[in-house]
């Protein structure tokens, strides 16, 4: 597969290839091995630039960013941010299908979050201004990791009734599994900012045509972090009392995960409608059936 | 008031002006000879540009784009795109309070068309890339027309119930009129591009905390349309098979209006569920109550 120009020889040149395998055979222990081979070239190219600490009122949290000459990528977290033999422990666990055996949820959502955010880094070094390439690449880790947690390959499109018409409307990822006969709707976003309630209008749709929580409904997050450049401070951009009204007045959704939990939003937990928020590696120790 | 830096001198130096007027007095004369102003030096400013004619597959509709050296406009219909006479006899007829009386639907449809469309021609020449101004300056002509229009002030904000707590939610604007008690959910985007399903999610939060339709929902749109710069031809991009869904599954919305309707949304009058779809200039002649 020919690699475009704007990628051929970057850190991300292998892109294209993920793109291409991940919807040939997104349960491939392949496409595992390719996440750890660009885990591996973005974690070594980020590795000659300096960090700049960043500061931040956020608890318990710190934050740095890579530094290219004027460029800065967006805010990393410190201590989630780990290094690339997590990586390998995570991608040989998968190969082995021991992953909640050999590692525990914090290390997988370490793992992830290492995977996510030194492509996302690396992107927004050479070629700032691109979100969409890590918005995607991060669906691409979520659809391997919940295609073989599964084991069925997700569809991105549902067939709803309208009168006597049937009408295709694209989602994120929908899994129907056989073993059963679950069905997930999950959403995976960079960041929500301004886009959260599409996830629980979608989830509306379906409990409406299916059946109320027919579709578990899924939103996976990696980070809610915005960087000012002028201040080098990082603030959480968080609306959690939408997400309440979402979930009370527009649909429930089952779960929601973060890679980077923004505090405010694990303390949906606590309040009425009660949102189940948790970390991402919790997923993979839960039951199938929320 | 202090223009910013980066407007004055330009031909939309007084949108600073009426950003701060429409806050303190939007049904006021003054903002309808405010916006006359502004039409005025926009469509000036671009006279001096050349047009190039823009190819197109939407059925009878033509589009060209001003061209400042290789700067392009947005596309522009050119049968709504009229004269600065149009937008005088709009303002008089509001200060008249004479609207429907001396001018015809679409007439009123073209002069708001011609009033938001040159401002928005003079952004994407002169600072291409800002799509916020040109959105915001549109909700403001909505707002001082629709708060002239129903005799009150509108609200961006609505307190709704959550178990003990009271959430404040943002939404684009709520009127509640005095006369006949009735109260308007009205949705202003220049375009709904991946945008529409939030102006549902709103009116169904809207519906369950106050009651259905009690808040009747009202999407004005701009246009739909998307030039190809490369290609120099104009798109339109919808969704009515999505729309169709929201409206059957997610809210009722009442009414939508354009400034140039495309005919695939014009179409859903007559497919079930039957979102009322018209031109802007008709929502003068109606009733209050839909």
């Amino acid at each position: 597969m020919p690699i475009p120009k704007k990628r051929a020889g970057t850190p991300i040149a292998n892109f294209d290839t993920l793109q291409h395998l991940i919807r040939l055979a997104p349960q491939s222990d392949e496409v595992g091995i390719l996440f750890l081979e660009i885990g591996q070239t973005c974690l070594s190219y980020l590795q000659q630039f300096p960090l700049q600490e960043l500061t931040t009122h956020i608890q318990d949290k710190q934050y740095f960013a890579f530094v290219s000459e004027k460029r800065f990528s967006r805010a990393v977290n410190q201590i989630s941010f780990y290094d690339i033999e997590l990586v390998k422990s995570l991608i040989q666990a998968l190969q082995d299908k021991k992953l909640t055996q050999v590692m525990p949820s914090a290390s997988i959502t370490r793992a992830c979050y290492t995977l996510a955010m030194s492509f996302a880094c690396v992107v927004d070094l050479i070629n700032p201004g691109d979100k969409q390439t890590p918005g995607t690449y991060f669906q691409y880790l979520v659809t391997h990791l919940l295609s073989q947690h599964y084991q069925v390959n997700p569809s991105e499109r549902i067939r709803v009734k309208m009168g006597e018409d049937t009408i295709s409307l694209t989602m994120d990822l929908i899994f129907e599994t056989q073993k059963d006969n679950a069905r997930y709707h999950v959403a995976v976003k960079n960041s929500t900012r301004e886009r959260a309630s599409e996830v629980w209008a979608h989830q509306r749709i379906l409990d409406e045509s299916f059946g109320k929580s027919v579709y578990k409904g899924i939103l996976i997050g990696l980070a809610e972090t915005k960087l000012d450049h002028k201040a080098l401070s990082v603030i959480e951009i968080c609306v959690p009392d939408q997400w309440r009204i979402y979930q009370q007045y527009i649909a429930q959704l089952s779960r929601i995960y973060y890679l980077d939990p923004p505090a405010v939003y694990m303390e949906l937990n606590n309040k009425p409608p009660f949102i189940v928020v948790k970390s991402f590696g919790d997923f993979f120790y839960e039951d199938s059936i929320f």
